[in-house]
């Protein structure tokens, strides 16, 4: 996936395209502030949690999308494999019309934007861990969305 | 290491120890809240960057130690890899009687407490990258501090 095409949708967290910084007397680069972690509502604060997602079988039926009013949500792949992104243009209510797919690469991470509609994490080829930063605290953070028709996802690319 | 001996300096971010809840209609496990991101100052921010930092060569000779006054400072190696952690208990000037070092496995992040003297990042055996919770925004971050004299650390286990 690239930058650029998932830009409506939030940041893709690479190293690819950015340039570094040399940091700790030239024994590290630091590619900086590749997202910015989204935090509002009363009481809100970042957290870092771990996600181990199975995968899913292709074709997938798309039937819900969430979203986070509260925060940004992002994930980073730590077994660097692929995993499957659907996201969704409109703010109301989503037909198939509206939804794009992504397939992230092993070494590509995603933060979507806060109220950005989503698919929950979509895992490919085997159970994957994801290292996640999103939101803890008071609120509804959590809105659902069932599809007016459900879409298949067949193949990624 | 154990999250029990490093908990004086900051989290271990890693999924033993830990019970999971179900999300995701069972197809995730969510390890939640694994680390806060502890963020003060005014103007200050979460943001998420990557590091890719060379290797260490062992024996190491520890001179200097950092530690961030505004923020705690996560990292979560990207390649697998375990890596080398230098930290000091002491908030005043630190000699080696203070000091104690950890090695990493190549599933265990951390997070440093803000105000944790610590070494700046130290891979092991290959050139390896880390996602990096930290702080952007004014307001200065970074102090370090140099040893009375340099330790040697020698071997990790």
């Amino acid at each position: 996936m690239s930058a650029e095409a998932f830009a409506p949708f939030g940041h893709v967290i690479e190293t690819a395209g950015h340039l570094p910084r040399s940091i700790n007397e030239g024994t590290c680069e630091r590619f900086d502030d590749l997202a910015p972690v989204n935090i509002v509502g009363e009481g809100g604060r970042p957290l870092i949690s771990i996600f181990q997602a199975k995968p899913c079988v292709l074709p997938h039926a798309v039937r819900t999308l969430e979203r986070h009013p509260l925060s940004s949500q992002a994930f980073y792949p730590l077994d660097g494999r692929p995993f499957l992104i659907v996201v969704a243009y409109e703010s109301g209510r989503n037909s198939p019309r509206t939804i794009r797919a992504f397939r992230a690469a092993g070494d590509q991470g995603v933060s979507y934007h806060r109220n950005t509609w989503h698919h929950s994490l979509l895992a490919l080829g085997a159970t994957s861990r994801f290292l996640v930063v999103d939101r803890g605290g008071p609120g509804a953070n959590c809105d659902e969305q069932e599809l007016e028709e459900p879409i298949l996802v067949t193949t990624t690319v």
